[in-house]
């Protein structure tokens, strides 16, 4: 089945060759979009779509998200808004909740999450573990995760639990054993909260060794609430993603410019725990590929909103709204080292989004304002 | 036609003597709220409506909006973002567009904005004149302006028109004489933008005395860019708003909370101007009775989404989600001198919005989310 989506007042695609076409149309055929180019000249097609002048950019890739839990912490974010201080304790609020959940209390409540985001316009999205800790809780949230996208992320390394209070070498050592054995069938990443009151660089780099080794790929927190290692351990062992990135210095962002490593930014989390942003200008100016995702966690950032995290970052981190959209699709999928979404050209994935807007502008002009109209997942409006 | 609403896991009333009520119901009869209460105590209705332990909250009260104009400026946006300074001189441009636009066009664009607002749990919007700067254009703009609703304000005095550039008195008694006769048949209100480089305090008092003289209440755009004479006069002559309030003295304060006039913040602006934020504690311990708007406008704050405000006033103005939602629902009403809206309480208006979540904290706790799943409006579900 064959779709013509014409009437396209503004289409980003970010294709170098390609570039931003007004007057534009799409094919898609099954799950791929197979042309793209000027109004008059597109083919035929099984059927049509005609969008009325609207703009069209590619689906949101929201490459950092932990949906599988159980409960909130509305009443902790008040206080925190109160004035009270943000600790890490309250993982282990989430934990305790997550653990004592039936899997399909998890598998809803993440599936709600997941079709929330896509009225928002994402169509690719990775999730994390990382509430089960243990070994059967950990494989248990990445086979749920793993039901709603193949961007499954394995990081029991989140917190240490309270039962590894005393040895949190011995809960590294569980792991980059056992659990990563039990996760790895399930995951395609595994990611390490590496930061103050978190794991250090040594307990870091071997979770992530340990976690190569089994075939999956890297993604590192670092430098969200403190310098750290975390940034160099990303680039030294060649991770896909170093996440967070709000506490740099310029060996940091030296080593991320000279890497295949993107700096993915997490506005949402800034905003919810009222922290400083990253410098994302200056990672910009350095070269630094940058991403933009949303963090969506019930304790720091629990928007699933890509379009607020775009317009977050134009306002506050001073990207232009080229450069923010880019970085919430095209930076997105480079953190997850696809080249099939983010870009909307012949033989990628007919994943896109049509704004209730002219302009891709507007995302970033009318902040709050949902302009997601419809949204294409797999070449299947939804 | 009576309906009622059960199953309320949080009911925000606003209501000294109900509070916030856990497991609630609601009665509406017609465009009125009949009964509030405790779900097992509520009396039989026509139809029933369950809303599965969802918050409920007043409908959100807008009371700064300016709906009626053409075009948009999303490209002056973008530069702005870019680094280029903010200046007066793009509302010109929307005069231009909105005088050559025909009446339906003006009234189709703003009722959009209508619907998308209520979309986003607005039930109460006021809507300004101001890029007309004609007798028969502003006149025009109110006439448009009351089909949509009963808060209508004449702000022929936004900015100074090209056309008297070299004679501001003269547009000044132009404003206050003819423009106003024309204007007063279609307005409750009126609005001058005293500020820098808009209108001074002598100028403002002018128009605003003739104003009250033709029977308008009054409102004033105070100290937005510059500490300045705008709220000091608000209280001396009654006006039921100062908004902004960006820029404020002690003596500023001080007379605001010796007063009846609200302070009327609208944080959309300083968000898309990239501007400090007018401080709401100050405000709020000084005793003075704050709301929140959008100010929505192509110009400085194209935002309709009254959560997206209230997100932003948690997070960058310090006020507490419960003052928040205050502020956006009875703080509207209160700059509105209305005490039918922003309350649930038997006789109020069936004016209500019904969460996709548990608590309205989740307005702060999510933001950029869209929570509103069903309002209700003068008794009907939209
Ligand atoms: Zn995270
Ligand atoms: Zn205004």
């Amino acid at each position: 089945m064959s779709l013509l989506i014409t009437g396209i007042g503004e289409l980003t695609t970010h294709d170098p060759g390609l570039g931003v076409l007004t007057g534009a149309a799409v094919v898609v055929d099954g799950d791929r979009i197979a042309w793209v180019g000027p109004m008059g000249g597109a083919p035929d097609a099984d059927e049509r779509l005609d969008v009325g002048g609207a703009a069209v950019i590619p689906g949101f890739v929201d490459s950092h998200a932990h949906l599988v839990f159980a409960g909130d912490r509305a009443a902790e974010f008040a206080a925190r808004m109160n004035g009270e201080p943000y600790t890490g304790g309250g993982i282990r609020t989430t934990v305790a909740a997550t653990r004592a959940a039936s899997d399909e209390e998890l598998l809803a409540a993440a599936g709600r999450l997941v079709a929330e985001a896509r009225r928002q316009g994402t169509t690719t999205i990775e999730i994390k573990s990382g509430y089960g800790l243990s070994v059967a809780q950990e494989a248990r949230s990445l086979r749920i995760a793993r039901q709603l996208t193949e961007e499954t992320t394995f990081l029991g390394a989140h917190v240490v639990p309270a039962e590894y209070r005393d040895d949190p070498d011995g809960y590294v050592a569980l792991v980059g054993g056992p659990m990563l054995a039990a996760a790895a069938p399930h995951a395609r990443w595994i990611d390490v909260f590496c930061d103050r009151g978190a794991f250090d660089g040594d307990q870091t780099r071997e979770i992530l060794t340990a976690g190569a080794k089994a075939g999956l790929g890297l993604r590192v927190h670092a430098n969200q609430l403190a310098p750290g290692p975390g940034v160099r351990l990303a680039v030294e062992l060649g991770a896909a993603s170093a996440d967070h990135c709000t506490h740099l210095g310029d060996a940091d962002v030296a080593a991320l410019a000279g890497s295949d490593t993107v700096a993915t930014l997490l506005p949402g989390a800034e905003f919810s725990t009222r922290s400083p942003y990253p410098d994302a200008r200056r990672l910009l100016d350095a070269g630094v590929t940058v991403a933009l995702a949303t963090d969506c966690n019930p304790g720091s950032s629990y928007t699933s909103s890509m379009p607020f995290c775009l317009a977050l970052a134009v306002r506050e981190m001073r990207m232009t709204p080229a450069e923010a959209l880019w970085a919430a699709t095209a930076g997105g999928a480079r953190a997850l080292r696809r080249d099939d979404v983010g870009v909307l050209r012949p033989g990628a994935r007919a994943d896109l989004a049509v704004l209730d807007a002219p302009s891709f502008l507007h995302l970033a002009y009318r902040p709050g304002v949902p302009l997601i109209s419809t949204v294409l997942h797999n070449g299947v409006p939804r």
